[in-house]
């Protein structure tokens, strides 16, 4: 293969249900890899051949990079570690959910529209003050859409069939709007997402980690390339095999390699 | 030395100043160790000697470990690696800081004192909306002291005498309250802290990670069980000499040695 000697490293980005599967796999044989594979149920079967092939190949494969699964999953293990008889609770948004957003869009009548998971805030306020949850969980997130019609398209007609989508959207409370063509583009193109990591207890000590991020892609690109840092010092260092982010000591992270305490 | 095949792990607790320069080295001869050694600027030079003599007996030495330093500079280092060409600041409190109280109780006339340490909230909305911060440092935190006279002591003197008292208040927004006996130690005698790590760029986005303890020397206590976990296991894997919380996986402080992501 070329390149394989001027190449340190490659950052793989497509799709976890059809790219990633058989990417992550085939450039591990040549190439150290980074890669954002992201269902959460099938990391540990990725994870196990990955690390079958860098191990065979001499490379390294940090898999399931970015912030949920990542950055969240390593705040949750840190709840989890330091609060061990407690609670770790992850709650998600404000901000677009991609999925949501192209759900909505299938839905004949619209012609754009976008989905904000939006976290309750008595949720908040309850897991912030160490008090039991009272809300279901399909209450912790409010699903806020915003929609534009096609011409001739009956508004009712197109909120009922969004509110009673199965799995997206019928078990949530989900508020429905009509914007027209210039406020979307003017006002919900933006693809800013966010949450809360949070840890707690019955005696009072809570821990929470928060993101706002302006632009989520954007921010897991980041995310990618500071565990591409990583990757490259692993490899250097002599290791091989597949890692996830509990597996590296958080200096590689860093540009410097090292940070005060 | 007895014990030295009975006994794991060594959690050293003593003072900074003091215990912890001799005892760290001592027990490290004979047993892995952890301790909460939190003087910032000597960290690199007790690192050093630790690393050392824990390299020559086999030993594992998990050195500052607590919430600052330790989980707050996994914090920091995680903001300096995410978003490298950003700011990343820490703000302590609301919370009882101990060396502050105990200067307080060290002026004449006072009985019994108690100083909070709270972060301002105007510096907090500007680190929160990504806006520059125009208050000076010695602006950032309030300190809130909260005194019991000794009978007949001047009340006007005790405030002027703490006001002035060079580096611990004098160049800090301070507030005098005084109060009875009884309700000092009715509602001022827990050791609640806590603080903000923010990482933040001029592009919108921004980390925030916060901790809210009823008890600091029990959450303390936490961190350096979660390290205990880490220190035995890395000793379990062949590893030796010093670490600090940027060298160890994550995984290795979870109860179950792994986690989902």
């Amino acid at each position: 293969l070329r390149y394989t000697d001027k190449i340190d490293l490659m950052i793989l980005c497509g799709s976890s249900d059809k790219d990633l599967p058989i990417q992550s796999l085939e450039f591990a044989k040549s190439f150290n890899t980074v890669d954002s594979y992201d269902i959460h149920a099938e990391i540990p079967s990725h994870f196990k051949r990955g690390n079958k092939i860098a191990k065979d190949y001499g490379t390294v494969s940090v898999i399931s990079v970015g912030w949920d699964p990542g950055i969240f999953s390593l705040q949750r293990l840190l709840g989890e570690a330091l609060v061990p008889q407690g609670e770790v609770h992850t709650v998600w948004g404000k901000g677009v959910s991609q999925g949501h957003s192209s759900a909505l869009r299938k839905v004949s009548g619209v012609k754009h529209g976008v989905q904000y998971t939006v976290p309750s805030k008595k949720v908040l306020r309850e897991l912030r003050l160490g008090r039991p949850v009272t809300e279901p969980a399909e209450q912790w997130h409010l699903r806020v859409c915003y929609l534009v019609l096609e011409d001739g398209a009956e508004a009712k007609e197109v909120e009922r069939k969004v509110k009673e989508m199965p799995y997206y959207f019928a078990p949530y409370p989900t508020e429905v709007y009509f914007i027209s063509e210039e406020e979307f583009f003017a006002n919900h193109s933006a693809s800013g997402h966010g949450g809360h990591v949070m840890a707690r207890d019955g005696e009072g000590d809570l821990l929470e980690f928060t993101l706002a991020l302006e632009s989520n892609p954007h921010f897991t690109a980041r995310i990618l390339l500071a565990y591409a840092r990583a990757a490259f010092r692993l490899h250097q260092a002599g290791e091989k095999g597949a890692f996830t982010v509990f597996d590296i000591p958080p200096k590689y992270l860093h540009p410097a390699g090292e940070s005060g305490l």
